[in-house]
């Protein structure tokens, strides 16, 4: 089923005349049509009934056509007042709406008072958390986007492998990076990372001019666009033969990954898979060192449903998509993240990322 | 006069009781600390009265206080309601507030639905233009700060350009332009741009891995923040000998904006600026190749108001300050724009970019 049919059986049976979609992840889900708005309108109306339409910015119809929505795109100019432009959209369909459902998480308040101007009768219902259970179970379409995503992060850290050598810069290898992926015509996800040295120690550092030194530990962050659809792979590699401290925090980071792992099936809860992690982890001696959760959903969004968190009791279902990541920085040693993405599948887990695990020293 | 005391005395001047300054730029505004909230909520509510308080991450508590907030900090951790919290912290100051302003372009309808749930008698008026209106007129020690920010991209314009070279690419060129702001301790205020050859004809183009070769132009747009103010710069010069279209192309833009720049002062209104600019393009023959506004205004946020657009009729005021910024994009010749920040002085203009403009050959 299409996503607007599936929207509009949700609007028929809660009884709701028009969803408006105004996130922009979401509007690229409803819709295939990826843009950023900035501060401009962009969303998509869609009716129990009537034929739904996509609000953009005039400049964009021709690119939100491309992307492959069939309905109607009604554009504004910046002259115009675009809440006034929707509003006549929507009268235009003759439906009268006098229940919204919108994205209370999303939409901005003086946005919602132009809706109550032109519709006063009406009110307004959530729609979040509708369009957030949707996304949160991955079709077969997306697992196979999400797939050639992982696969473009895998060669993402392959090439940055090849690229350390001493004296080069943590920019100089991250530009490399992202330049093969721009060859590949794709980009990254979210800001790359490269950390060398100490800097591995600190899980939100930004690369810079330090220099890769014989000893050194590389820490890689990336992730990879593919159709809409984001990857997000860590590994730490070392240069030079580490000490035996640093392979300790390795093999430990690298069994709390693989027993977190191993644990993924429908049914199990995104806290249980915390705990084993971190239970890993904390037997090793390095509890007070793994500072972060788990992971974090992942699909059109970098971050989305579900959060791998010890608070969160929410359980796990085929087709779901999700980071394990953990993580121990110890800045007298060094710091080591270990990420996969990984899939439930009917009777288990189907790991996206496959760039190796074991410690590779260059 | 303090941000908080303004903002106060508006609030007795209305008959207000409480505002709440949500958006992360006016944030910093006010309270001196500039926080990426992403979807946790950031706030600085001031009371008509009584003390006021910033809202935000407990683990951004000790970050606030540094950044020099001397009034009271709450903090809310990932397992509590935020807007729970931020309800109980006013009624903590025994205030009752009945009528509370919000920056209504800014905040979601989700976290006014929480506001109206514990204060179920107030109503909420706009904040956004009255905070717009401070930020619009730069005080004395904001220049100061917009002033060593222009410094900064006049600087990374001149290592811009020693590090043209043969065969380099762009993304080179934009490495090395990033490394040395960096090791001034400053970021970039958005994402640099180094085009050269036929992309300077792209406005919007992404620097990559194209290879600069003699006969080349190669376009800078670029900005840095210095204590939270940002600059933004435009230069195009020449490697290797121009045609004699490129320099027809290049003195036309740069008279659009010398002349534009010289009807800079209090009284003059937006639009009059753009079609200065606009006017000397066009009587060149290339006014349907200057394809944007003239400029924006330019401080906390590298793109605030005043908006300098044909249709603004916005009469300029000393301390605003805007980029000028006129543009040719002719694919069978080049792109050529020429950017400087300024400042509307008490009877004209302060220019805060210094890099040269003549047609600099390389």
């Amino acid at each position: 089923m299409s996503k607007v049919k599936e929207i509009q059986s949700y609007l028929q049976q809660n009884q709701i005349d028009a969803a408006f979609v105004t996130t922009p992840d979401n509007v690229f889900y409803v819709s295939g049509f990826k843009s950023d708005p900035h501060e401009r309108l962009l969303g998509v109306m869609i009716f129990k009934e009537a034929e739904p339409f996509l609000i953009c910015p005039k400049m964009e119809i021709p690119d939100a056509k491309d992307a492959g929505w069939s309905y109607e795109v009604i554009g504004h100019q910046d002259t115009e007042n675009s809440m006034e432009v929707l509003a006549q959209a929507i009268k235009a369909r003759n439906v009268n709406p006098q229940k919204f459902a919108i994205e209370k998480g999303q939409l901005i308040v003086e946005r919602l008072e132009a809706l109550q101007q032109s519709f006063p009768q009406a009110s307004f219902v959530r729609l979040d958390e509708k369009i957030n259970a949707m996304r949160v179970i991955k079709e077969e379409n997306e697992l196979e986007k999400l797939r050639k995503a992982a696969a473009l992060a895998d060669y993402a850290i392959e090439i940055g492998c090849k690229e350390i050598a001493e004296g080069k810069t943590e920019m100089e290898i991250l530009t490399a990076i992202e330049s093969a992926i721009q060859e590949k015509g794709c980009k990254m996800s979210f800001e790359t990372m490269v950390l060398s040295g100490p800097k591995t120690a600190s899980p939100h550092g930004k690369p810079g001019a330090r220099k890769i030194e014989k000893g050194d530990m590389i820490l890689f962050d990336l992730g990879v666009i593919y159709d809409g659809y984001c990857s997000d792979i860590t590994r730490t590699v070392a240069f030079g033969e580490p000490s035996e401290a640093q392979k300790e925090v390795y093999n430990t980071v690298l069994a709390a990954n693989t027993n977190a792992i191993a644990a993924v099936k429908p049914g199990v809860r995104a806290m249980d898979l915390d705990k084993i992690a971190r239970d890993t982890i904390t037997e090793a001696g390095y509890g007070e060192y793994f500072t972060h959760r788990l992971g974090h959903g992942l699909g059109i969004s970098v971050h989305e449903f579900p959060s791998v968190t010890g608070a969160n009791e929410m359980t796990m279902e085929e087709g779901m998509v999700f980071t394990i990541e953990p993580g121990i920085y110890k800045s007298d040693v060094t710091g080591v993240r270990i990420e996969d993405d990984v899939v439930v599948t009917k009777d288990g887990v189907e790991i996206l990322t496959k760039f190796p695990k074991d410690l590779i020293v260059l």
